[in-house]
Formats: structure tokens, C-alpha cells, sequence
């Protein structure tokens, strides 16, 4: 079973974490190929990956055939193809909603967090290791400051961001928490996000995708 | 029939740009409110509109009653709500690669160089404009080099990016090609690229979507 769905991934990337919660999720058993993201120059500029995805980004799933990328895609994807759970609600106004919330975080928080960012602003900018850390809790701080907004002041909020079930946004919300409490931004000002954090992770779905359970992640991180 | 439908955008921003294409590929009217970005200390950070969108961005459509942002979110609603022209394909495999398009631009590219990410590497890191070039210049390139290959290398590319008629890739395309040409990157490399946008901009929607057309864009730009 395992052989017909192939998860490119790399074990700290947030948008892999999104991909492996989804698939958790919808219970659905899958291969983890390893991209290393910094070592041998970067695995995901060599030819044979760029040929999988010209973006040379994780994730890349491979599912029966079908080459899929972009995170957020993927699991509209598995949502479309395995109903069940769903990580949509059924009606429009909700699903506009689930997906406004996955797409503050992947578009508007972590794409400026990225590594290939923050490579670039080290290599063209010269910024040092702290400024690295201003900028990504800055863009971090400012997602999930609008996050709790809009989830605290919300009657469809309920245990998970939309209801109580974990959905699209819950997807996308745990690993920019990951990130954010890499960067040490403290979540004092973020209860409702804290809660949510805290309900996602009493299920073994997400639990079974963090980083540092990965086959790929190292040993002492 | 318009005032039930209210967009909050700008003349400039992508990501209404890409609203007002789909509204006008819909034939969906509406009534445009101008939020100014710049003057005023910026309307979107105004107490009534951050009421609105907690994240103080554009667009924000107000649709029956609902409070929709982020832009890739509206149009999906958008073609839910009013199937008819379809923005997306009905296979869940085209549905994936249209999605995966459309997040190139709204995910990986277009936030990069979204105004407030600019504003702050001028007063955080001292960029002048010049710099602000070079970083603008480097994402789109980026970005519209993985596009040329995933869009000259797939049988689904047809006039537009997928098929003979416009999706929601097309809506972020054109708005992402109208910064590239704004940043003054040469289009020679995107042939395929190039190709589509004229497709595009030889429809009404998208030409009655243009920045320069808008009530609110200065006469003399």
C-alpha cells in the first residue's frame, strides 16, 4: 500500500508537517522519502527532484501517478479523493472561512519564514543570526496576532479552529506554532491559538507528524 | 443587486486584482470600496476595516452577509456559491494542479513583495529602492521560472493554464505578470507565460479587472 503514495518531505519543514497531519488524519499510509534541505548543496536543487517539482520546494506527494505539489493543494487533494474525514466543512461560508485561516499562515506567515528566505536575506542583505530571528517573529507575530482575532471573536471557533474536528486550518496553524516556538516568540498573547496547539496535540495524527519523529530528523535536535 | 456584494480592494493590490477578475469572469456585480494602502497612514490599519479583516490587507469581500478575505479563499467561495463559467476543473487531479498554480503566485511570490513586507525591509533593514528592485525582481523570477516549466512542460496547458478556458490560476497569474512588468523584469525567459497573459487580456474580464482602469487609481499613473 505504502509503495503507491510517496511523501517527498524533509522533517522540519512546515509544509511537509501540514501534509504528513493530513495524511494522519485520513489515515492513509504512505512512503517518507527524505529531502535534505541544507546538506549536499541542498537536495531539492538536484535534477532528479527539480524534475518532480521545478519549485525545488517540499512537499511533493506522489499519489498514484499524480505528481501534486504545494501543501495546501495537496490536502484539498486527499480531502477530495478520501472524504472521510474531512478536513473542509460542508458549506461554502465555512469552507471560505477554513481555508482564509490555513491561507494566513501559508501564505502571509511562513512563505516570509522560509529557509530559502532567510538564506537570501543572510546572502544579499548580510543579516546575522539575530536579524534572522527579528524578522521571522516579527511576520510570525504578526499572522497569529490577526489568528486569534479571528478565532477568539468567532461563533464557529469550537475545540479545533472551525468546530470540533481538525480541519485544513488546524493543518496549517500547528506548524507555524512549531516555528514559532522554535523562534522563541512567546504565545502569552495568543490563548485561543495556545488551546487549539494544545488540543491538536492530544491526537496521535499529529503527534505521529512532528519534526522530531521523523526517520530524517536528527538524533539530538 | 451590486450593494449586496461589497469588495474592499485597491487599485493596485494583486490580491484584489485577482477578485476582480474573478467577479468579472462570474458576471457577478459589485460595489468597490477603496481602501488606500498608503495615504492616511494606510485605511487598511482604520479601527472599521481591521473589524472587517484583522489581518489590515485587501481584499475583503462582503458577500450576503459573509466576511470573506484572503483572496485564493474568495474566488473558491466565489465559484462554490456561482459554478457557472467553472474556475476550477471538475477532476480532483486538474482541481490540484490549478490550485498548486495558483499558490506559486499566491504563496511563494506575491507575498514577498506585498507592500508591508517592503515598507519593513526599508525601515527594519535600511533597503533603498534600488534593493527593493532586486528582492522584487529575484522572488517573481523565481517564481515565473518554475511556472514556465510546470506550464510548458503539462499536456493540461492549453490557451491558459489549464485548458481553453481561464481558472483561478490565471486570476493570480495576470496580477503577478502586471508586477513583473512593473519591477521591469524582461519576459523573454516565460514564453509560455507571455503566451497566456495575452490570452488573458484579450478577455473583457480581466481587462475590466486592470489597476489602471479602477475608480480609485491616480489619473496620471
Amino acid at each position: 500500500m505504502g509503495q503507491e503514495r510517496v511523501l517527498y518531505g524533509y522533517w522540519r519543514s512546515s509544509a511537509a508537517y501540514r501534509v504528513r497531519i493530513a495524511l494522519n488524519l485520513k489515515g492513509l499510509p504512505y512512503e517518507s522519502r527524505a529531502v535534505h534541505l541544507v546538506n549536499n548543496g541542498g537536495e531539492q536543487h538536484a535534477p532528479d527532484f527539480i524534475a518532480l517539482n521545478p519549485q525545488e520546494l517540499v512537499p511533493c506527494l506522489i499519489d498514484d501517478g499524480h505528481v501534486l505539489t504545494q501543501s495546501m493543494a495537496i490536502i484539498e487533494y486527499l480531502d477530495e479523493t478520501h472524504p472521510v474525514p474531512a478536513l473542509l466543512p460542508a458549506n461554502p461560508e465555512g469552507r471560505a472561512r477554513v481555508r482564509a485561516l490555513a491561507q494566513v499562515v501559508g501564505c502571509d506567515v511562513h512563505p516570509l519564514g522560509n529557509l530559502r528566505v532567510l538564506q537570501y536575506l543572510v546572502s544579499e542583505f548580510g543579516l546575522d543570526e539575530s536579524a534572522k530571528g527579528v524578522w521571522s517573529r516579527h511576520w510570525i507575530g504578526e499572522g497569529l496576532r490577526a489568528l486569534e482575532t479571528m478565532l477568539s471573536g468567532h461563533v464557529a471557533t469550537g475545540r479545533f479552529c472551525h468546530g470540533d474536528s481538525p480541519t485544513l486550518a488546524d493543518a496549517c496553524l500547528v506548524p507555524q506554532l512549531y516555528n514559532a516556538i522554535r523562534w522563541k516568540l512567546p504565545l502569552d498573547d495568543y490563548p485561543t491559538i495556545a488551546r487549539i496547539y494544545e488540543a491538536c496535540q492530544s491526537l496521535e495524527a499529529f503527534r505521529r507528524a512532528a519534526p522530531e519523529v521523523q526517520a530524517d530528523a536528527p538524533k539530538e535536535s
